[in-house]
């Protein structure tokens, strides 16, 4: 999926640089959540099993923040076209952040075996 | 560096399946964040060029979202012991996300050298 990233022409500057990055983190705001659920079962798929909303990545949180990690295609202004982004046209952004091993790149790592059961 | 969160209690059910997760996704408000800087030089340093606050992690963005990947230690309850969270004590919790390899791990990228001049 390539999706365009269209940064308020105001914070063009803050742009600076971002051209040596070959991933970026994109924080959104999921404005059509308008519940929050606590438990669920994720992707509703039954060889997953009900957890909260804290350790799945379902969008019905306290907080409706979306995080994906993409890969920067290209940049033209302030227009940022990435791979990987999967949102409704017109989420709202709030932040992008440049994916930077020392803060996000984990080595050894530990996650339940039903992540492997949803679709991505 | 150790660090307690606590989670509200009202959310304690957000957590169910959590301690599957070995490292997890902080997100919080930097709420003594009392302006935006479009560029800066990372951490001050001489040998770090002035970039845009898209293009680095410093805290004076337009959404004063902090973002941290930390390791899982322990949890009572509400209360999640977590290593790598550096944040003044009191810091609004966001989100927590469990760190997820189809979502979160990279595996070829780039980033620009000047990253290796900072201090983690």
């Amino acid at each position: 999926m390539i999706t365009k990233i269209v940064v308020d022409a105001d914070y063009s500057d803050g742009l600076r640089g971002i051209d040596d990055y070959s991933h970026l983190i994109i924080l959104y705001w999921l404005d059509k959540v308008d519940r929050v659920r606590l438990t669920m079962r994720p992707q509703g798929k039954k060889d997953v099993p009900e957890v909260g909303i804290f350790a799945c990545r379902c969008p019905w949180r306290p907080n409706p923040i979306g995080m994906t990690t993409v890969k920067a295609l290209e940049r033209k202004g302030n227009i940022l076209t990435v791979k990987g982004l999967d949102v409704l046209d017109g989420t709202p952004l709030l932040d992008i952040k440049p994916y930077t091993p020392p803060y996000d790149a984990v080595e050894e790592m530990r996650c339940p075996d039903w992540v492997n059961n949803l679709e991505y």
